[in-house]
């Protein structure tokens, strides 16, 4: 094996997507897995600069939206977990218990709504405190017993849970709908990340909660990946907690609340996996650790110069913003190239001889393969050239997505379609309980799942469960999942 | 009781410095304790942005001094917990653990020297990827079982943890004289806190370092507090984990060791403690989550006029980069300035018609009596006096601590000195082994603790040590403290 194969990847993303995974997160220097911890990991330098920019934007945008940060305990008292029963039977199994602490009992949280109700509880108390907007960063710990995989399906969960409280459920409803937004804005819009907004049917909701918005994505192997979800939890939680309000009226309410958890780790995964090729990552211009890295290409008689310039450009760069570092390493610069791009940079600029006389600079951008080149004193273009960059990797993805939604009339049809790596549109006869054993067949014949309606769109059914054959109430999604 | 004094601190500082420590956590929202867990809280808005800015000022001058972030597992692994000999003895007993989940045995950890060695082994293979300089912001978790405290003594403690490591022992102390200018530059010089950097005796270091280095702040009671510690690891870690790397003539070494620990919130304790008063918090203007509360004092008739106006200069002075909040609610102005006073709010703007009539609004700082007016058209100046307002703060704290440090040249000096709720300097036999035993009898009489030998000063002993007699090999610092 030569020395580039062996730090490139050698397999193909359309050929063996989950290898091409795996592989990038090791050779990009992402995550590291030999802690040999199930379902833990290590978060390289590249990975936690990631997430650290992915948290900067979240945050803007809940905080731009009323929420105000807070830090709740890692643990949590049993008691409090116990408290609301639908709550406790779908997250007690896969609770990470502590040895006893004489008689204490505590569960490292699995989220953190028993922490945040009971708050509620304290902290509200007229319609005049009300909504209550909160949030935090954190981990949350979930001791799933299935394969775990790095990033998608983990033991810790890196994340943000927003929690809000509101006087009515109107309200609370419109809140999830601003959820929805705010993952818009960010996962689409910022992370070039489209999504469909899904309501998941009645027997796939958030433990406690009354209904639940999953935003699916597509994977490259046409699999979806739930990424940000939001709930509204009704009346639930505060009755559990006892966590009224008085209204305008001077009467007693229960409080109506919700949440919203946008996973870091997991989204880093549907960046890696949307944007990235077969010559490693490509991050977003707005989230990358590095948006531009600047390789001088000299020889023994002028190295001191170019690097003397290729620092006063970096330096350059970094005042307007734009995040430079330079490879000044005793690598050739074709390793360089590959190195860096592996790691996904968006831009590269070569300073050498050539670009010192002409005062133009040679610049590739990571997703496409022709060189341009860039007078110095235009440099600030690169500002604009980046928002460009990531509207190019969205709207690939978007149309990536766009191909893989597929109506489908019949059964047969839908099977097809599932087949083929795709999601079916189809009508089904209901996602209240009564549609579960419909969804079932589906499950058990083709081991696809049921992802319910659009949360953001009124889609009116017209004809017959594709599966029952009884009127339908409703047009579902239907696609393979992690 | 009035409303007034039921909202405001109803003890003074000077008089009951623990109570009015435990009001101002309560009264001015920044800490719940009400979920009952023992050493665990909750923080609420106030605190937690405030903890974000202070991360944010650490984790810049880290990344300015070429550490970069990464993110570790909360849970450990029993085996790398136990790698380290003397880091076992002292953490062991300490530790939470999980109920084992088959034949994992895990911990929260209580510090994660055991977690980034092993790493350091795997990505360090030659001196060419020395230094490797990395950190962490997170929670590490200690079952004290002595009395916990608020912000001070608790189970789980918000921190950074920075993870060094070296080629030469040179080049791992030097980043010991780092960290303790990296606590200098940000825990001094911005948020306002002196503090005697000490290396400690043998006999109080970090289980595990060859030695450490504390940074001991003054309470308002006379009681030393640590803040950051910055540890000489050595290769005690990387033997136990046999991380090596290859130095320059091909040779195997062992790595050199360094960590250092600044704990969000436990220097937000020195914060409160240092600068507040019996008004409330005062916020160096740094870290204020906000920086400037509007007051319209308006009525029926100029109420919309007056608002407007204070929206604009709000917008105004949130463009130019200070945290600037309108206080529009139904109160009385005269409750709406305690209320901001209590939360340690720098700056207070009112607005009303002489203001719009002048051009020029009515300004109060948190730390002085008068007010003063200030040109509408000047407004930016506020940024000035936030600089003006972090070093009158600085400056109190410096003569405070000045005043609190006392030669003293006998054991009789000494007691009066600690009576006194000051610290005395004295000669000291020896901060080795040797010394214990003398540090025991000072211990045993007057309760209070050799701290150590200055670590960013050499202090020259020359007579013999103030309880055994026998020369003096140090300058020691004794006090009580926390």
């Amino acid at each position: 094996m030569t020395k580039k194969s062996k730090e490139g990847l050698s397999v193909k993303k359309e050929e063996n997507f989950s290898e091409w995974f795996s592989q990038i997160l090791e050779k990009a220097e992402l995550i590291d897995l030999r802690l040999n911890m199930k379902g833990f990991m290590v978060f390289r330098p590249l990975a936690a600069m990631t997430i650290e920019n992915m948290f900067k934007l979240f945050e803007e945008e809940l905080q731009k939206k009323s929420h105000k940060p807070t830090l709740m305990p890692l643990v949590i008292p049993e008691a409090n977990l116990k408290q609301e029963s639908s709550h406790v039977k779908g997250f007690t199994p896969e609770v990470f218990w502590l040895k006893e602490i004489g008689k204490e009992k505590l569960a490292l949280r699995p989220t953190s709504e028993t922490l945040y109700t009971p708050m509620f509880k304290l902290w509200v108390r007229s319609y005049r405190d009300l909504p209550l907007k909160l949030y935090q960063r954190g981990s949350v710990f979930r001791l799933d017993t299935k394969a775990t995989r790095p990033l998608i399906r983990t033991r810790e969960i890196i994340w943000i849970e927003a929690h809000d409280a509101f006087a009515t459920k109107a309200e609370a409803e419109a809140q999830v709908q601003e959820d929805i937004n705010t993952t818009e804005k960010i996962m689409h819009q910022k992370l070039g990340i489209p999504f469909l907004a899904i309501k998941r049917p009645q027997w796939d909701k958030f433990p406690g909660a009354e209904y639940t918005v999953g935003s699916d994505v597509f994977m490259p192997d046409g699999k979806l990946i739930q990424q940000p979800s939001t709930h509204l939890m009704g009346q639930k939680f505060s009755k559990a907690f006892e966590a009224k309000f008085k209204n305008i009226k001077g009467k007693e309410e229960y409080l109506w609340t919700t949440a919203y958890g946008p996973a870091m780790s997991r989204i880093l995964a549907s960046i890696i996996s949307t944007h990235g090729d077969n010559q490693g990552l490509i991050f977003p211009f707005c989230i990358a650790p590095t948006q531009t890295i600047i390789i001088p290409i000299y020889n023994a008689q002028n190295k001191n110069k170019i690097i003397k310039e290729s620092n006063k450009l970096k330096e350059e760069l970094n005042s307007i913003g734009i995040r430079t570092e330079i490879d000044a390493s005793e690598k050739r610069p074709g390793e360089k190239y590959h190195y860096w791009e592996l790691r996904g940079v968006p831009f590269r600029i070569e300073i050498g001889e050539k670009e010192l006389k002409t005062k133009k600079v040679t610049l590739s951008t990571r997703n496409i393969k022709e060189k341009e080149t860039l007078s110095i004193k235009k440099i600030s273009k690169l500002k604009e050239l980046g928002i460009k960059f990531d509207t190019q990797l969205k709207e690939k993805a978007e149309k990536f997505m766009k191909e893989r939604v597929i109506n489908s009339k019949t059964k047969k049809e839908m099977i097809n379609v599932i087949k083929d790596k795709k999601v079916a549109r189809v009508n089904f006869c209901s996602t209240d309980k009564q549609g579960e054993k419909c969804a079932e067949i589906i499950e058990k014949e083709i081991n696809a799942e049921v992802r319910g309606t659009l949360a953001n769109k009124k889609e009116k059914a017209t004809g017959k469960c594709i599966i029952c054959g009884k009127p339908a109430k409703e047009v579902v999604y239907v696609g393979k999942s992690y």
